[in-house]
């Protein structure tokens, strides 16, 4: 699973229709203190997540072993938001 | 799932049997300002996307869960056409 | 699916027994305009393309979705032999 | 599979439901002698692996196939904790 | 598939009973004259090859498809031990 931040959310008139009602956000890997790099990539919210919210992701065929995203052609999921982290000794991140 | 641009076709008259009437779109990766970026990569259409539009791609087995792509030698499809995307209070795509 | 060229073959006398008569043809990723660049990669040829050739290869358990490459050991197939590409109104790349 | 360390653990109060009791956490991949180095990410743990712990993970859909892992929304599994690794003669890296 | 060098081995007492008696090896990916590169990883042998080989390996489920790996959790095979690699006219690579 990688640790990302949720930074927007995706618009589509046009979609598979398996995929109506699914709320796809979008997101930026992070470091262990929560601050983003890379590219954007787009995920399935399971959890009611919210625009800031550190989460996991798991990605590939795991990405659609949630209720919400079996047999649907996504290959991404939000399956956990970050309460803290904890590195060595430091909390690093933790949820405000 | 990648956002990205559709930016050309591919014509192929040798390829496997299953993919014949498949329309094989080329894309680039872009960011959330739909710029592109990075290597090019081919996926199916399976909404008549077009050149320029922005789209979502879903990839590995991922890629095989539309109507269309079940059971074919693909390892990504175009799964929804982007309408705009929100980032932050702000909207750095919107389709025109 | 990625953008690839055939720059060659591998021999092995030694190797797992589902493998018996498969052809592994080493390719190495290219821009549209059919340039090669980045690392090079094997994959199992159905479709008995050439040196040179410009093909599409699909990969992970969709690389195994061909009548040979079924229950297979093997992570990428050629699927595809490219006649020509088309990007932003021009042909990048046309076969000889 | 990868080489990896584990630097730290992931707390989560909201998460997919299959996912209660999973020990989640994070690792940095490492070269042969253990320095870690790269992008931090998460896996489940089923072996009890300890903070500094140098260990495999399997990752995809492999990262499902241990008793605890099956059927759930997870793409990376700790399957292995190392004891040493030897390179070309030399054991580059031994667990204290 | 990746062409990889086997630089290697693993040992691990703790891991997942599915494991037992796994040869777990070290590899480095090549270029076609064999000279390593990157980052480590680690494949199960299922052809008894040994440190120094050049092979090929599959990756992700394809890599659990052999009557040694099938149903475990791993992601990497070695499923080639390679004799030797032609490019372009050239032998870049031939097993002593």
């Amino acid at each position: 699973m990688l640790i990302a931040k949720v930074i927007g959310t995706t618009v589509s008139t046009i979609k598979d229709e398996t995929l109506k009602g699914c709320k796809l956000l979008i997101l930026r890997q992070t470091e262990v203190d929560g601050i983003p790099f890379g590219k954007p990539y787009v995920a399935v919210d399971t959890l009611d997540a919210g625009i800031g919210d550190l989460v996991l992701t798991a990605h590939g065929s795991s990405g659609r072993l949630t209720a919400i995203t079996k047999n649907k052609p996504v290959d991404a999921v939000i399956m956990a938001v970050i309460d803290h982290l904890a590195v060595n000794g430091d909390v690093p991140f933790k949820k405000e």
